[in-house]
């Protein structure tokens, strides 16, 4: 039997009409697109037509794309590029951000924006933690761990509020808001103006695109300073020859997972329902965490109180199912998750703690199996 | 009939035992390396395989060789990383590297070496470039524009003179040397100990494998800052997902342009020699650029006095011949080419330059008719 995938938070498996819509240009269409001949402004054209494609479905403009190597490398270009250009400021994140986000915040002053119990951003201690010389926000739209999405509308207030204050007292200052979306990008809506971001992250190997394969949106109004210089590509902010194919891949993988949204998410919260029923029958004592309604329909997140997660996720890896402990990319620390830190786990309970994530393969009675293959190997 | 490529330097097509080497990782072995699962950790291993692979062809241990997204990438690590670990200390790069070095330098206080008219640096002025605060120099194996081949064991023998004084001097600053062999890895010696390099720069599209895709060789002394920070793979030097397709294919497409680096290497040697030989004939005032030994053989370059470099691109372009007036990624640019001038030759001469670059499929029979085409367009 082929196993039972529940890790779709930490990687997708490229899909072949994605893989279909790349294959001209690994060999092909391969030319450099900053080259002068014919062949090699067509691949620019290409280009232009994913970043379009990509745009039309964040209500942005094409130029307001800039496409990047990965979704670590688009969270970092938002964050060091705004921070180098504006010296002497500082920045707040949530407590519960991907290591892509908090990793490159601790290079500056910053603040941690808390988390209540449900793994939600506490907004009221929002306007506190942000002072005269704060110039950015990070709020991830849904939690990469424990799935929740995040009121991104509230904090937008919040910011607003301030932004007016600041132009009253004659503080040119900026006061911007990134989001990384990467998990949210097959979800939720991601039209920027009703979001209300300045700066937001789309990662390709997320959604059945190709790995090492970003986009980072970059209101009009935003300067950035790039992570990296060189030729002069996508407005300086990322140099060195594109990737053609891989770019195209992210554009074909972005429209599949927005137009199959809302059936692909009615069938997901139909599974997650069923595992939380198949939960409360089988092993009552499992906690869920996170908010149960505010939240990705591809995400449970459990703690069952006194288990040891690493010995779970080895026994359920023996009997053909695949999950998590947490971030795949803190999958090789032994620290407790930060994230379930910060909704109050204690360090016991984080590490009796699992993920499962469901995508296109997920089946109903994948979903049974796994709550009686989990039920097997408690001890 | 279909175009005769010309323009090998600035992209490949991926062969097609790469894309096959890729094929696997794509929809197959799609997991996150750093998951905790058998099979994540079996894609891990291939990582690992390919890591090592590309560290036997330079001689290197695996945990020297670093991946990144791309040629620029990998440049840009080995600048901004030694320098950002070194505060208030210079560098030394040659006139004529590619912005993917050039445009990091800038960053910092920086002297250009030299070159001279046959497109080598200048080696006998290294010594006086350098201070008591310098501690990185940066020479290209191959220059990208005119193919010349740099003297890098003449810079090596400077530096060791320079390590030994420092030596003497308590002066405990490290001068380490880059070199960016973008251009030479299929058809040089990157044997590192060899050519004495602390850092190099190895890019897959240049081999016929996938774009933003290398590999920055570091040898086990040099300590990096990262250009970004998150997850923390790749010795946390490059965070972020890694992409096994890409490193698998770099791996394979190392292993074929060096088993081919002698054949391959000699048959194009062959058509080197073949268009000297036409143009001599056919257009005797075009001039070549840079020394015709110590050169890559898959580079001709020329300047054909009073034409109008622009003007013939687009000429053989609609005969069927794809052909460069530079650099790729300086190909928008109008300004002339800075290797040109570093050469010495006037704006009105490098505004007058070509450059044609071999590969796998430039044959005797395109020499013989990019020759005629070019004779046919000229004014």
């Amino acid at each position: 039997m082929s196993p039972l995938y529940f890790d779709y938070a930490a990687a997708t498996p490229l899909a072949p009409e994605v893989l279909a819509a790349m294959q001209p240009f690994f060999s092909g269409e391969f030319y450099n697109p900053s080259a002068a001949y014919l062949a090699a402004k067509q691949v620019r054209e290409a280009l232009e037509t994913a970043r379009a494609g990509v745009a039309s479905h964040l209500g942005a403009k094409p130029s307001e794309i800039i496409f990047t190597a990965g979704g670590t490398e688009a969270d970092n270009l938002a964050i060091h590029g705004v921070m180098r250009q504006h010296p002497d400021t500082n920045l707040v994140i949530s407590a519960i951000e991907h290591d892509a986000v908090l990793e490159p915040a601790k290079q500056y002053p910053h603040q941690l924006l808390p988390v209540t119990k449900d793994g939600r951003v506490d907004v009221s201690k929002l306007e506190k933690l942000i002072n005269g010389r704060t110039v950015l926000v990070s709020v991830m739209l849904a939690n990469n761990e424990i799935g929740t999405i995040q009121p991104l509308r509230e904090v937008v207030a919040v910011l607003q509020k301030i932004r007016k204050k600041r132009s009253k007292q004659d503080n040119p200052l900026p006061l911007y808001l990134h989001t990384d979306a990467c998990q949210a990008a097959a979800w939720l809506d991601l039209h920027v103006a009703r979001l209300g971001v300045d700066l937001m992250t789309i990662n390709a190997g997320k959604i059945y695109g190709p790995k090492q394969c970003a986009a980072l949106f970059v209101g009009s109004r935003v300067r950035l300073s790039p992570l990296m210089h060189g030729g002069g590509q996508e407005r300086g902010l990322r140099n060195g020859t594109e990737n053609i194919a891989n770019f195209v891949g992210l554009a074909k993988a972005l429209n599949m997972v927005q137009a199959a949204k809302d059936s692909e998410g009615r069938r997901l919260a139909g599974l997650q329902k069923l595992f939380y029923k198949l939960l409360e029958e089988k092993i009552p004592h499992a906690v869920v965490n996170g908010a149960k309604d505010r939240r990705l329909v591809n995400n449970v997140h459990i703690t069952i109180p006194g288990q040891d997660n690493e010995r779970l996720l080895y026994a359920l890896d023996e009997k053909g199912i695949q999950c998590a402990t947490g971030s795949a990319c803190s999958a090789a620390s032994t620290d407790p998750s930060h994230v379930l830190k910060a909704i109050g786990l204690s360090d016991d309970d984080a590490r009796s703690s699992l993920r499962f994530t469901f995508g296109k393969g997920t089946t109903e009675e994948a979903i049974r199996m796994l709550v009686d293959e989990l039920v097997s190997v408690l001890e």
